[in-house]
């Protein structure tokens, strides 16, 4: 394919979302919108990418670097929006697609329909037909399915209007011919902006080729609140569902499952109701994720069982057959083969190996005020319940820890670290206290 | 606006509900019907309120105070029911709106649209156009727009029949005319009921006007059972939804978002899938809210972090930038600026100061059968984890509690307060206990 | 009724399922497909089910014991699978239904309306009407509603294709004549198989009624994916969540209540959103189920409130008005009246008297690597905070044990049990510590 580069449009404010953050760097299912656009883009062989940013938009600047950025400081239309790319471009292009970072469920497959469209057309606009049109502008095409025209609704008489197709804005542009073509149009007319759609008038004149791709409404829904970013969200979780199950997921109530962009789930893997995958979440075969869980950034070997209420955080890497039960939080950890964390724990900053079992309500105390500190659990030991490991601290192979002890000193293989007072039982002591509380109780 | 009050039917048995519980206190949005409908007669302006109960409602009485109440003892129709509020009502009443308790999702804008029509008429009835009219009541309306009659579906013909908009059964009546039209009805019809419907013949008899104001019909849902009671309940989410979205809350899957009536959300508040708002929350600006968690009656600052799993329950006052993890319980609380609690712990009847930091499992012990006790943790201290604090107690600023800990008497500003048996590791134990007890497993 | 049989074919291997486990063993509501048509059956009446299985399917055979199978060693068609049964068949059957393991959601009542429809005509077939009926066999009936043919959606002509009733292929037929029909089939056809369906234009030339029953288009859904099954999943639930609220319970949000098969609700149970019912649930009356509670294998007496996050595993039995808080793992365990487990802990294996309190972050120690014991506490017995109860053990009634102790003895009724190390404050120790570390952290 011939070199390809896009414009990303991003310079809006988005004042209907009501944000201090600028529109395009809202997320959808994990990741920044514009970055779903980038991503498309360059899933499609577009190999540059300039993003018009509006001034002081420096978060957004580190959001799409290292693409290159331009700046459009006044806002006089998306035709005068397009032209700041020209500087920062290498000209030498041939193919320009031009897209809307607040539009980001365009597929690659449709941007790769455009640049394809390109080789036989000078300009292609991408159409669609939504169920209702509405005031959106209208593709004029011929026989030859050659566009014509585009008629703005205002402009358009009975028998336009009566059209479906509609115009995207998305255009896909002769590199040699983007900019000159840009520097022509006018801002005659009523709101004094300069359109970009206005090229294909100017192209008609000169007598080039201009061409329609059609995509699916769904692509194009354009986000300029929040409630169209629920939207567009819900589509984006349905394509990611879909996708999960055709490749052999059981997903039990599958609205209720949240992906992130770039989850990937293995074969056979069941994914009980209401399961959250942040990014960087990759699951094994044979996995089942029970009710409740919550992960992010997480590996995920074959054959685990997690849940209900699992809370996978960052850095956490389970290994194959690992079991990991209820309330269960784990961060920055290793838990190798075959090792199980039941019940209402905290492991952090961690190694558990192969086999052993922590007990419930088991803490790591991986932190004290200013360091962080590792805690190294050998295989096949064996934490006792309600225990603390206050780090830095080793626990040997099949080495056992007592219940409710907290372990400072490390333990080594084989042995049993303990710490416990002796139990002392006040023989009548509760029958004495509760007479006595009782009393006071009754006489308040 | 002159002066106006209004009837609310809430006498219905609702057996279709198969509950002890009368029908309109069934709650939505975790609020008694019948107290939706009451509070959007009162942001309508209306000023005074009669309830029309069943014998026997004690409980419903309870609910709708201070409104009066009058009991309708013999169920012979709406029109009976009215009547049954003559005796309480102040009769000076310029405008009475008539209401039911199991139709809550009229809103206010359309209760004042019916007051701003009663200007111009002595009778208003609310229509609506039901998607299915079937049996409905059909509203016949002249050129004028004046009702000339309510025609009930049995006796209209095919022409009548084919008419959309239905009769919903609220009116707005003149006060001086609405008891003097409803002592002249009859129960003259197949049921034996006095009909509220009826006085639209009499009012156009005596040559009064009477007019109509449309309502959506998601509004006139009637609740008869506990399929309609979820069907009215999503509405009403719908609708707090919306509102949080547009007010500029993102809502990362807005279907699972649980609202109540009072929920208030501040700007950039992100929430994630499932968090559950039970009655009595504000939230403040830039707060995220991860997946899972669950808040009644909580205070939360701005720049707050909650979650996944956070579990605020009645009087949890989160002051700015407090960061509550996982697994965590909080409960007549004040946790101040900064301040931490992030992994397995119950904070319940304290003070947590600014910038302190709870460890995992740190629990405030509060209760001993009888009487609950307050835990006081000053500015900056810093909790070990796996700690009980044993109330009343006091843990200075500065202060550390050692890991493990169960601490009953109070800590000093910048002192440690630490309860720990020595460490003893005993060589070759866990050798040994597991050869036997493998033994002893082998040989069952 | 006269003597009913089954043949349910489920040979199927499901390669769209991309799944290791034969096809029609996937769960619906918690039970394996199969299971639910054979449940289904024999809730119409059938009393003897034969299923047909592929070989090398032992776990499928042991799914559907103990009813017998016979397997269909070449995959030759629907007329050859069902001949598989013959020979384990008892001969004397008057009527055999033949259904598909893979559609699992043909209800009782339409398979009793098969058995009815019987009665009159010695071949019935399950017709349906679907909202696009695309490439299914359309049904010809005549007048006296006596099939006459089923005609293949490639034979037919466009009189035919315009037919709205298609063939779903499940029959019923005379038992005495099901087999001998079967064996004159032949294969001569594009695919060379040998279809069951054939049986019809068979019986018809040999003077045979053949009778039409209507079932739903959710009925008919085949799963061939795991979309499909997704889709099948969210009808079942569907089904459950409003037999449920028929019955008197609130779903605040239905469509985020997932049921098991089995799942029993009582009247005025109230189950807020995002509450997971796995197999063997039975739940009495006047119940409140907050929100994120996940429930298996577990009997909850009348009057109990439990969650959110209530996590009640196999082998829970909560006697009435218990209360079962947040964060709280229960297993094994009987909880016996008014009691209460509130905040953070683990039951397992263990008896929870009457009205005892079992304080936040409890933990009953059953596990020593090798067995499982158990902990009984006593009626009225108060167990403080953060405390590991290490069994087997027992706490007497009225007895008390100190916030953060580890108990290995038993304590008598009325006692007080209690592990203590004393409470050391170091004076200024927090100071110097803090001085240090920052020092150590600035350097870095």
């Amino acid at each position: 394919m011939s070199k390809s580069a896009a414009i990303v449009l991003a310079a809006g404010l988005g004042t209907r979302m009501k944000s201090a953050k600028p529109k395009v760097m809202h997320p959808l299912a994990g990741r920044p919108m514009v970055n779903h656009v980038i991503a498309n883009l360059q899933r499609a062989s577009v190999e540059e990418v300039v993003c018009i940013v509006g001034p002081d938009m420096p978060e957004l600047e580190q959001t799409v670097a290292p693409h290159k950025t331009a700046i459009q400081k006044d806002r006089l239309g998306t035709g005068h929006a397009v032209l700041a790319a020209k500087d920062v471009m290498r000209g030498d292009e041939e193919n320009i697609l031009i897209a809307f970072g607040d539009t980001p469920l365009i597929t690659d497959q449709t941007f790769h329909a455009m640049l394809e469209a390109r080789k036989r057309a000078d300009v292609v606009v991408l159409g669609f037909r939504p169920e209702n049109p509405g005031a959106y502008g209208r593709l004029i095409v011929d026989a030859q399915n050659e566009l014509q025209a585009i008629v703005e609704f205002k402009d358009a008489d009975a028998e336009q209007r009566a059209i479906a197709l509609c115009n995207s804005g998305v255009m896909c542009v002769d590199g040699k011919k983007l900019f000159p073509l840009l520097e022509r149009i006018t801002n005659d007319n009523a709101a004094g902006e300069y359109y970009l759609t206005d090229i294909v008038t100017l192209a008609r004149k000169d007598g080039l080729h201009c061409g329609v791709v059609e995509g699916e409404e769904d692509e194009l829904l354009g986000v300029n609140s929040r409630v169209e970013l629920a939207r567009a969200e819900a589509i984006a979780q349905d394509r990611l569902r879909h996708h999960a199950m055709v490749n052999g997921a059981t997903l039990l109530d599958p609205a209720s499952t949240h992906f992130s962009f770039d989850t990937r789930l293995g074969r056979d893997v069941v994914v009980e109701p209401n399961v959250f995958f942040g990014p960087g979440v990759n699951v094994g075969d044979n996995v089942t994720i029970k009710a409740f869980s919550h992960l992010e950034d997480t590996q995920v070997g074959n054959g685990v069982v997690m849940g209900p209420y699992a809370r996978l955080r960052p850095g956490t890497d389970l290994h194959d057959d690992v079991k990991v039960g209820n309330f269960v939080e784990i961060k920055k950890a290793v838990i190798e083969k075959g090792a199980k964390v039941n019940h209402l724990s905290y492991i952090g900053d961690a190694r558990v190996g192969a086999q052993a079992n922590i007990g419930a309500g088991t803490i790591t105390c991986n932190y004290d005020g200013f360091f962080k500190y590792h805690t190294d659990i050998g295989a096949g030991a064996f934490i006792g319940s309600n225990t603390a490991l206050v780090a830095p601290v080793k626990i040997g192979d099949n080495a056992n820890v007592g219940a409710g002890s907290t372990i400072s000193k490390d333990v080594e293989a084989g042995d049993l670290g303990l710490t416990r007072a002796p139990q002392k039982n006040f023989v009548g002591w509760s029958d004495k206290f509760r007479a006595k509380q009782a009393l006071r109780k009754n006489s308040k």
